[in-house]
This record gives C-alpha cells, sequence and structure tokens, in this order.
C-alpha cells in the first residue's frame, strides 16, 4: 500500500522515540529527527510505510552504534509471551475449535508493537488476548482453514517479539512439518528475528528461515533470493502484522494476512473497524468483513 | 517557551488536518505537508509554537485563497457558547464566589480549540464546564483576586471563538469599564478576532482592541504599537489559552494564563498534569501548583 499523508506525523512521533531510545543525547534528537524532517519532504508516498522505517532506524544504528537498540525489550517481550504459553496451550488444546483459538490468539500477540504502541505489559497482553477470544474476528477464517486444510508447504511470516511466541500455538495446530517460519533479517524495531525464533521454541519444532531485510515489512526486492523462493514454493502463506500488509497487500499469491487493525489508516485500507481482529486476503480493497461469531471458540 | 521537538510530529498532524479544511484536492494536501516538513527540518527551536503555526496558516489561506477559513466553525462555536450563556450567567451570580466560578468557567471555555482537539460539540463542551466546576483548579486564584481588586487597567487577552463567549462572565465579575480586550489582528486557526468579539457582546461592554498581528498567540515583536502600549500600561493582565502561555511564559509583567492544560508538552512547562485548570503565572517552572478546592463554587 502506499503510504498516506497522515502516516507522516507518526512515523516522524516513532522516530523521535526511537532515538530517545537509543541515545540521551538532546542535540541527537534534534539533528536526527531534522533530518527525518528533510527525508520525509522528498519521501516517495508509492512506497509503503516500513521503507521509511527501514531508513530510520538503520540510520539510529548508525549514529547510535548500536546494532540492536531493542534486544532488551524483545527479550522481556518474549519472556512475558513464554509465561502464559503454556496456560494458552491448553486453552487452544481444549477449545472446540482449536485452529480457531490459535489464529484468534496468534492475532492477540500483535498488540506487542513498539511501531504502534509504547510499552505493553502482562496487563494489556492478557487483555488482549482475553479480547481476542471473546470479540468477532472478520474475515476469512474458513477459506483458511480450508486452505491449510489442503496446504504442502505453508510458509508464516513473523511479525514481533514476544508475538512469534503466541505463533508457536498456530504453528503447531497447522502442522510444524510442512510450516516454514520467516523472521527479519536483521534488527528493526522490535520485529522477530532468528533469535526470537529460537527464545520462542520455534526452531526445534520448524523450519525457520530469514528474509535477509531489515524492513519492518517483507518487500520482496529487499529480501534475498532464498527467501523469494520459499516465498514461490509455498502454496499458502501467513503474514502477521501491519508491517507485512503494508508491504504485501498489493501481491496475488495465496496469502492470509492476521493483524489487529491498530492505526485508521490500516483499517480504512482493509475496510475494518478500528481495533478489528482481521484474517485479510490481499487486494484489501475487495476484502469483505465477514464475522466470525466468538461462539465458536471456548 | 522553545518548541518542544514533540511538539514536531503535532504541528505535522495541525497542519495536514488544516490543509484538508482549506481544499478538497489530494494533490494540494501532499504539496503542502511537503512544504511544511521542509520548514520543520529548519526550524528555529527557540521561537515558540505558534511562530510556525502562523506560518502554516498564512501559506494554507495564500494557497486557498481563502482569507478566513475557520469562520463558520468560530460561528458555530460562538453560537453554540451564546446558547449556554444565560444560564452560566445565573450560575455565577448565584455562586458563593462568582469571581471564581466564573475563572473556572472561562478557563472550561478553552476546550474549544480547533489546533489540538477536532470538533467541539455542545455535549463536550458541558462536560468540560462541569468538570471545571467540580475538579481543583491549580494555581494563583487567590493572588488573581487579590490583583484583581486593586488594578486600574486590566488586558483581557482572549484565546478562541466560542471561548471568548464564556471570558464576557469573567470580564463582567472583573467590572468591565477597567477592561481592555485584546484579540488577534487577523483570522488564524478558530482564534477570536474583533468579529467574535463583537459576536460575544464584548464591544459593547468593554474596549476591544487586536494585536495587529495573525500569530496564535502574543509574540510582542509582531504586534501593533498600539497593543505594545496597551500591554505597557495595563497594571494587570489575564491571558487566555495555550497559545498566549506559549509565546509570553517568559515575560515579566503583572500577568496570569489561565488555560486547560491539553497537552503534554504545556503540562509539563507549568508543572501541573495534563488535563489539569490552572491559573499560571509568567516563568511557569518556579510556579507551584496549590489547589483551590471546589467546595468554593457552587
Amino acid at each position: 500500500m502506499r503510504t498516506s499523508l497522515d502516516c507522516v506525523p507518526c512515523i516522524l512521533r516513532q522516530a523521535l522515540e526511537a532515538a530517545r531510545r537509543v541515545s540521551s543525547d538532546p542535540l541527537l534528537h534534534e539533528l536526527f529527527l531534522r533530518e527525518v524532517l528533510q527525508w520525509a519532504s522528498e519521501m516517495d508516498l508509492d512506497g509503503p510505510p516500513p521503507v521509511l522505517a527501514q531508513r530510520i532506524h538503520g540510520r539510529l544504528r548508525e549514529l547510535s552504534g548500536v546494532e540492536d537498540p531493542y534486544r532488551s525489550e524483545k527479550d522481556a517481550q518474549n519472556r512475558m509471551a513464554l509465561k502464559l504459553l503454556p496456560e494458552l496451550k491448553a486453552k487452544v488444546e481444549s477449545s472446540r475449535d482449536p485452529l480457531g483459538s490459535a489464529v484468534r490468539l496468534a492475532i492477540a500477540g500483535n498488540v506487542i508493537d513498539l511501531g504502534v504502541h509504547g510499552q505493553i505489559d502482562e496487563a494489556d497482553l492478557r487483555r488482549a488476548l482475553r479480547t481476542a477470544l471473546e470479540e468477532p474476528l472478520l474475515g476469512d477464517l474458513e477459506v483458511l482453514r480450508r486452505e491449510a486444510e489442503k496446504a504442502q508447504r505453508i510458509l508464516y511470516l513473523a511479525d514481533n517479539a514476544g508475538e512469534i511466541v503466541l505463533d508457536y500455538l498456530l504453528i503447531e495446530q497447522l502442522g510444524p512439518s510442512r510450516v516454514t517460519v520467516g523472521v527479519r533479517g536483521a534488527p528493526v524495531l522490535n520485529d522477530a528475528t532468528h533469535a526470537d525464533a529460537r527464545n520462542a521454541g520455534l526452531d526445534v519444532m520448524a523450519r525457520v528461515i530469514d528474509n535477509g531485510s531489515d524492513i519492518p515489512g517483507t518487500v520482496l526486492e529487499d529480501c534475498s533470493s532464498a527467501f523469494r523462493n520459499a516465498m514461490d514454493e509455498a502454496d499458502l502463506i501467513l503474514a502477521k502484522g501491519q508491517g507485512n500488509f503494508e508491504t504485501l497487500s498489493q501481491e496475488s499469491r495465496n496469502l492470509f494476512f492476521l493483524f489487529k487493525a491498530k492505526c485508521r489508516v490500516i483499517a480504512d485500507h482493509a475496510q475494518v473497524p478500528l481495533g478489528a481482529h482481521v484474517v485479510a486476503r490481499p487486494r484489501a480493497c475487495a476484502f469483505v468483513a465477514r464475522e466470525v461469531p466468538p461462539g465458536r471458540n471456548p
């Protein structure tokens, strides 16, 4: 999707927050914000927002000399989600619809997003998980179920640390032997990399590959050829989070986006209400939201 | 006060909202946003935020050819407040502390601010008025009361349309014969001009002057000499709203700021909680918030 003009003030706010995270020097914050303002004044709005985010976070890593500024937050987010994993696993397994419940919980994990929100604590996450199980799920869960039944090779594109722990539940339901998990190729924001897949225990359960890119989304031209091959070989792709939706929504592959619509621009693009939990297909403009009643879940 | 880095994303959001208000052409919105990004990348942060707002709104009037883009909103805001005026006047007059109640209601009127909020409707305004009468008022109301008792010439700097109707109640309590009301010299945002003072009935009650400037605040170097004389001659100045606080907080005059702290940057500068109703003095850093219990009011 194109970058909306409404994304620009939001990107600037995120850039300032990120600068304060890597440095306590107000002069660096100011110089960096001026640099981002200059870039934004000339940016190509035809590209999706994560492309500017890549530039912003790359420059911050360069300025600060810190290779992975969000490492400690990502570790904390993984620990927080791992603590809840046993009870969530039991909930999924005792559910009348384990796949549906796992989809809902995987989408709930998408609240752990330092780009949109600030810090998320355990109470926030528990609230998000409860909401995801209780509220209607918009989109094509039944189509996803049918496609998942017949798929041979499933590529599962992860989004954030912490969230990736909840993806474990869904990957388990899909059948890990036919799943490849895709993570970012290098640290950017709190997006999940190989280290997070390992922390979530995914590496001993499924094949994990990285996409070779440090964009907080999936821009194929920026990805490795190995990753592009995995995209081509998959007969079903599940893509988590807003960043993957922003960068892949024009694709014509057999793709399902699983995310929570956390901002107005994304909600409008997916034609769902703000805050909705969504299973969307590509060409979101043609996407007709159908409610899956929560009665299907425990 | 200096412009905080946190003001920059907020100013950009306001600029985009303003562009959409004056034109329905997405190309104009984009070109304008790029222009503001360019300005912001080079802006002097030593100045207060209203100086950039002046430039933004001046340029939009130029681009759109519309001299007063907020005229219809301002008229609606004045009508909305005028509708409530008789009951509020009765409330003030029957209060145990008419001056205190009028101060509280004048501060409540400060929610009518298109720079910070979007549209405010009658229900929002009624809620704000109720809150202002019930919640603690932070600051120097008792000092203001003493200064008002002995003042010969009071200059009352108005802020927004709609809000200026509620200022009527306070000016009535201060004694209109010694009050001069200052309004902006030209339209900018929904700030009050001569037209709004007339709509509020202030011109038949007190002397009204404009400051000769289209900054949504009071930057003396940008004001007319007649207005600067009025500032010098006043032995007490009441300045409404965040814009006046942002631009006059370094002054050493006998000045009281009356406003609602609607954003984090202003609240921090005034050392009060976000959302507080404040009677602040200049050099806000030394300002010690003292609560005036609501029991003093009806």
